[in-house]
C-alpha cells in the first residue's frame, strides 16, 4: 500500500496515528540533527520530520540524498508541530518518519516547481509534465474539470441529451481551412475533422432529439494567435420548437449557474445591446460593458466650422477618459498619438480637448474651435472638470475600430478593467450577410444556416441586392469583459430558403447538393423550427478565472507553429503510411 | 410559442387547460366527421381530436392533408377520452384541435419510423436522421447519455479529474495503424489521431494529477468488422500510487455502480481468473460466464488406449453439453461437426460421447474404447443420463481456440446466455509479452507501457530469451458475458525497465527515444508508480443493454468500409487543399 492518507489531509485529530504518505519532495531545511521535508501531492503539503536521535542512522542518511521532486513512500507518526503554520492547512502537524522508501529518484528540474517559476515558455512546454506540477496551472486544468461538471450537471437537468457526433466527417470549403485526414479504405479520398458539429446537431434535431448538448473537440487549420489554438472545446447546444428568446434564457442561465457554484458569483439578469448600437457606441460587436466611456458622435458640432480634417471626414467620435486630463502631459499625448498610429491601428491622428481642473479648456484643434464650441462638445460627454476627449475621424467603420482599441487601452490604464468583475452581455440582431466588397460576394455573418428574422424571410426570398445587405438575423453573441464567449442562432429549417442562402452564398446549386445535400434533404422529411449556441469552453474558462491565456487551461496546448514541443508533433511518417494512403509529400522550393 | 407542454405530459389533471404542441404527425384515423392524430415528440404520444363539429371547416380540411411526418403546431383543449388507453402515459386523455399550424411538411419517408422498421440498413444510414426518429433507436442514445453521466458522477466522486489530452498527436508505428493529418504549415509533416490517450495521461500522472479520466474519441485505421469502428469511445483513466488491487476495486465499483443506478441489478462482487485458467477452462481470455460448460482435458484417459488420432494429438480436451444427447441425431451430429469444419474454425473433427437417459452410452469412438472407459471419462465431466460430451483434439493452442467457439455456440443453442443475465468477470495475469513465431519478435500483450509483475522485475532486466516468455505483467481485462469490456495495467515508471522493454519489442535506441523520448525523459523527474485502465464505451453501453451491435449505440456510424453514408464522407478534396498540404495523390493501378 502506498498511503494512507493523501498530503492534504492530516489534522491535529490524527496526532498518534501512524500514518503512510506518498509524494513529491519540494524541499529540505537540514539543521544537523535534525530534517524538515515537506512532502507534496496534488492535495496538498505534509511537513516530515527526520530526527536522528530517533529515527536510527542510515534512514537519515538516506533521507539526506533526498533531492527536489523525488518521489517517496513514508510510513511515521503523525505529532503536533511545536512551530505551527497557520498559512498550511495540515500546519498543526508534522510526521515522524521511521521508514523512507525512495519510489523515484529525480533529476533537477530545468525549472523551480513553484507557482511562480523561472522557466520560459518553450522550456516550461517542452517539460509540461513538470510544469502542470505548478500549483497555479493545475488549479487552473482543476477549474476546467469543475466548470465541465457543472455545465453538464445543468444542461442534463434541462433535459439536454449528451450526443457524440463524428469526428471524421467531410470537408467544406466553406468557412475557416479544414484540416483534412486521407482515407486508405477510399483512396484519394479525405476525411476533415470538424470546425464544429453544426450540421450534425441540426440533422439531430431533425431526428427528434429536442435538446442536444456535447463539451466537444473542434478544429480549425489556421494562422495561429495568442488566444487561437488548432483544436479547441466547444460547450455546443441545439434545441427544437424554440424562439431566440427561449435559448437566451436557457444559456443565460447557464451562465448564472456556472458563476453561482463555482466563483459564488450571483450575476444579474444579462442586458441586451442590439448588434447596430454596440457598433456606434463601442465600436465592436463585443464590448467590453466593465467600463462606460461610450463613443459619441460629434459630426452636428465638430463640423463646419473650417476644421479641414473633420469638415472631410465621414465620422467624427470620441471618448471622454474621467480625470485624465492632469495626467497626460504633452509628451503623454504625443506618445499615446503614436500608439494609436502604429500599423496595427493605423489613426491618422488623435484630436485631444482637457477640461482642466481649474476650469480652462485645451484642444489641440484649438484654433479652429472657439472655447464655447469645446465646451458643447463636453457637455455633449457630459465631461467634468479634469476629463479629458480623445478624438478620432474618418472613415466610419475603420474609426470605429481605431477608436474601439483606445477605449480599451484607456480603460485598462484607468484601471477599468478589473479582471475579478465580470459583465455579461448579448448582442443581438446581426446582419444575415455581409458584403465583401473586395470578393464581390456575400459571407454568412454567423454561418450558412442561420435564419433571417421572420419578418425578413420574405424580402430575403425576393428582395433586390441591396435588401439583401439590410436583412437581420435570429443570431446572438454571449460576450463577457468584451470576450466573445459563445454565438448562436436560429437555423434555417426550410429548404428554399436553405437554398436561397446557399445561392446568396455563391454556392451552385450542384455545390450545395455535394456538400450539403444530406441536410437539404433532411429539411423535406419534416424538419422541426430549432435554434442553437455554442460556447467557447477554453475562453470561458480563461474569462471565468479573470485571466487571457486560454494555453494556461489546456493541459497540452500547442506553440504558434501548431507544434507540440512536449512530443515533438507534427513528425514525418514513414514511407509505408504514405504508400498506404496513396500520397506523395511535394514540397515546393519557395 | 411552440409549445406550452411536450408530448408525454399531459395527464387527467390538465383536463379543461388550453394547450399547445409541438411534432411529429405519427399517423393518422379519419372516421369522417371526426379524425384522431397521433402527435409525438422525444417524450411520448398524444392524440389530437379534430372535431368537424366544432372546429371550423377550414381547419378540419387543412387536417385532413396531414401526412405522416409532418411538423404541426395546435391549440386546443385538453378533454377526457371516451376510450382511454391504457398503454399510453398520455391515454387518458386527448387534445381537442382549435388552431394547426403546418410548421413543415413531410415527403414520404423511405421506410416506416416504427420499433420495427422495414427500412435495409443501408437505406437506414443514408437517412439516419429519419432512423434516429426511432424510438428504439432513441433509446439507445438516450442510454448512452445517461451512462455517461452517471461515469462523470462516479468518477469526480472518486476524486478523478477528467483532462482533455490533445486530437492531434504524433505518430507511432507501434500497434494498430493511425490515421495521420497532414500539418500546412510544418510541411511535410503529419499528426496522428490518438488510438489512445496512453502517454498523456501517464504525463498527466508524472505532472502529480493522481487521478485523470476521459470519456475520450480514440481512432484507429483498420480493416473493419461488424463491432469495430474507426472511431470510437472510451473512459480512459490512470492512478498514482496505486497496485493493482486498487485499480480493480475501484473499477469493479465503477461498474457496479452504473448497473444499479442504470438498470436498478445489483452485482455481487466480481471472480477473478488467471489468464492461464481462462485459457485452459474456457480457451479464450474472455469467457462467457453466464454458463460452465468449462473445458475438462482428457490426456490421461483417452491416450494410449489403441486410438492413433488421440494418442497422436497434443491436447484431446472437451466438454459436456447438459440434456443434449437425446437431442442430437447422427444428422445433427454430422452438421455440427460440418459446422466445426468451416474454414472459420477449422476443426479436423468432432467426437461424441451420448450417456443417454436409458443408461446407454454411445460414442463415435467406440470401437476404440470400452464402456467403462467412456464411463470414466463421463465421470471426469461429471456427466449425468442425458448429457452428451463433445470432444476436440490437436495442438493445444488450436484446439482450445475451436473447443472454444463450440463452447459459445452449445451455450447459445442450450439458451444458457440471456442477454439480459450480467457475469463480470476479472481475467489477470497476462503475460507481459508474446513471442511471434512468424516474424521472430515479441509483442507487447497488453502495451509497451505494462509493468511486469514485482517479482518478474528482475527476471525481465537479467533473463534469457525463454525466461522472457514466461514474464508476468500486472494487466487485467474486465470481462463482461464474454466480451471485453476494458483493459488496464499497472506501468513502468523507471526509466531502466522502460528502456529494456523497448529493446525486447525491437526497438533501437534511437527509435525509442524519437518516438518516446519526452516519456523516457519524464520517468527521470520523479515519476509516480501508476497504472490505469479504458473501457471501451460504445461496448459497454451495447452489452449493458443486452445487445450486440455497437453501431445501435453511435449516432453517426460508418459503414464496413469506413464510410458515412449520410454525408458521403470521405471525399475529394479540391486540388488548391492539397497544394497548401504539400501533397500529391498517387493512386497506383492494382
Amino acid at each position: 500500500m502506498y498511503r494512507t492518507h493523501n498530503c492534504g489531509e492530516l489534522r491535529m485529530e490524527h496526532v498518534g496515528q501512524e500514518v503512510t504518505l506518498s509524494g513529491w519532495v519540494q524541499g529540505s531545511r537540514d539543521i544537523g540533527f535534525m530534517m524538515y521535508t515537506d512532502l507534496r501531492d496534488r492535495y496538498g503539503l505534509t511537513q516530515l520530520l527526520f530526527n536522528e536521535e530517533i529515527t536510527d542512522k542510515d534512514l537519515f542518511e538516506k533521507a539526506r540524498t533526498l533531492g527536489r521532486e523525488y518521489v517517496i513512500r513514508v510510513t511515521g507518526k503523525v505529532i503536533e508541530r511545536i512551530s505551527k503554520n497557520p498559512n498550511l492547512p495540515t500546519g498543526n502537524i508534522e510526521v515522524e518518519v521511521s521508514e523512507l522508501e525512495i519510489l523515484n529518484a529525480s533529476k533537477v528540474p530545468p525549472f523551480t516547481i513553484t507557482d511562480e517559476t523561472d522557466g520560459g515558455d518553450d522550456l516550461r512546454m517542452k517539460y509540461r509534465y513538470l510544469d502542470l506540477r505548478r500549483k497555479t496551472v493545475q488549479q487552473n486544468l482543476f477549474f476546467r474539470s469543475r466548470l465541465a461538471v457543472e455545465t453538464r450537471n445543468y444542461l442534463s437537468q434541462e433535459g439536454f441529451v449528451e450526443v457524440e457526433t463524428p469526428v471524421l466527417i467531410k470537408s467544406t470549403p466553406e468557412g475557416a481551412r479544414d484540416f483534412v485526414v486521407p482515407s486508405r479504405m477510399n483512396k484519394g479520398q479525405f476525411y476533415a475533422l470538424p470546425q464544429s458539429p453544426q450540421t450534425f446537431k441540426q440533422i439531430l434535431m431533425v431526428a427528434g432529439f429536442d435538446k442536444y448538448f456535447q463539451i466537444v473537440k473542434c478544429f480549425r487549420d489556421e494562422d495561429l494567435r495568442a488566444d487561437r489554438q488548432p483544436e479547441f472545446t466547444q460547450i455546443d447546444c441545439e434545441m427544437s420548437f424554440v424562439t431566440q428568446e427561449d435559448i437566451l434564457n436557457t444559456f443565460e442561465g447557464l451562465t448564472k449557474y456556472l458563476f453561482k457554484t463555482v466563483k459564488d458569483i450571483d450575476l444579474p439578469e444579462f442586458p441586451r445591446m442590439f448588434y447596430d448600437d454596440a457598433l456606434r457606441l463601442y465600436g465592436s460587436d463585443k464590448p467590453d460593458t466593465r467600463f462606460g466611456m461610450q463613443f459619441v458622435e460629434l459630426n452636428d458640432l465638430a463640423k463646419g466650422k473650417g476644421f479641414p480634417v473633420f469638415d472631410n471626414a465621414e465620422l467624427v467620435v470620441g471618448i471622454c477618459a474621467e480625470g485624465a486630463a492632469g495626467n497626460y502631459s504633452n509628451k503623454d499625448i504625443k506618445k499615446l498619438t503614436e500608439w494609436m498610429q502604429r500599423p496595427q491601428i493605423d489613426a491618422k491622428g488623435l484630436v485631444y480637448v482637457k477640461f482642466n481642473e481649474d476650469g480652462s479648456v485645451k484642444s489641440s484643434v484649438g484654433k479652429f474651435y472657439s472655447e464655447e464650441d469645446l465646451r458643447a462638445w463636453g457637455e455633449k460627454f457630459d465631461a467634468k472638470p479634469g476629463d479629458m476627449l480623445l478624438i478620432l475621424c474618418g472613415e466610419t467603420e475603420k474609426t470605429r475600430k481605431q477608436l474601439n482599441e483606445l477605449r480599451l487601452e484607456m480603460g485598462s490604464r484607468l484601471g477599468l478593467r478589473d479582471p475579478q468583475t465580470f459583465k455579461p452581455l448579448w448582442v443581438v440582431d446581426f446582419p444575415l450577410l455581409e458584403w465583401d466588397e473586395e470578393t464581390e460576394r456575400f459571407h454568412a455573418m454567423h454561418h450558412p444556416f442561420t435564419s433571417p428574422k421572420k419578418h425578413d424571410v420574405e424580402r430575403m426570398l425576393n428582395g433586390d441586392h441591396e435588401t439583401m445587405k439590410a436583412l437581420r438575423a435570429d443570431a446572438y453573441d454571449l460576450v463577457i469583459n468584451g470576450v466573445e464567449i459563445g454565438g448562436g442562432s436560429i437555423r434555417i429549417h426550410d429548404r428554399e430558403l436553405q437554398s436561397k442562402n446557399f445561392k446568396l452564398l455563391g454556392f451552385t446549386p450542384e455545390e450545395a447538393e455535394a456538400q450539403f445535400g444530406f441536410l437539404l434533404g433532411a429539411f423535406e422529411y419534416g424538419a422541426p423550427p430549432h435554434g442553437g449556441i455554442a460556447f467557447g469552453f477554453d475562453r470561458l474558462c480563461t474569462v471565468m478565472s479573470g485571466q487571457s491565456s486560454i494555453r494556461d487551461f489546456i493541459a497540452f496546448p500547442k506553440n504558434n507553429q501548431g507544434r507540440d514541443m512536449m512530443i515533438d508533433a507534427p513528425s514525418d511518417i514513414h514511407d509505408e503510411q504514405l504508400e498506404e494512403l496513396s500520397l506523395l509529400v511535394n514540397i515546393k522550393e519557395e
